[in-house]
């Protein structure tokens, strides 16, 4: 089973106890780590205390960079940048 | 031949006219694109625009990310997450 994590504005430590919660009680095999924009640096913060702090036996898979296409406030299409980060046990 | 471009707090286009550097005038194969912090997305945007807009060639070999170990103000050490995105013709 996969599961996924998105990276928003709460603190990192939410987004910590999210991915733990889906290795240890969801029984998850794999859990992807997406973030957008300024969101791209706390998904690598999560992903560094995950391994570093309480999984140690968890890996980084692999990490894709890339751009989605979004509306700003005046309805116009920018590009923000993405990241995908495949943690594995 | 290998060059690295550290990402700071100038705008995008330094750092990306800096990889397109290395790689047409330096006629390098590898440039490293690394990032600490909140740099890191910016280091994504990097990545990104000159894969996109200006070296459709040039592809993601690898990307690293790791945690250093930094003085704050305080002169306390504290964890900062950083990335290494390996770009190569």
């Amino acid at each position: 089973m996969n599961s996924t994590v998105y990276i928003g504005n709460k603190s990192i430590m939410n987004y910590v106890l999210a991915v733990l919660t889906q290795f240890n009680k969801e029984n998850a095999e794999k859990v992807i780590i997406k973030a957008r924009g300024k969101a791209i640096s706390r998904a690598v913060d999560v992903e560094e205390m995950v391994k570093n702090r309480f999984l140690p036996d968890v890996e980084v898979k692999e990490v894709k960079l890339g751009t989605d296409q979004i509306k700003n406030e005046e309805g116009k299409l920018i590009n923000i940048s993405t990241i995908e980060i495949v943690l594995s046990k």
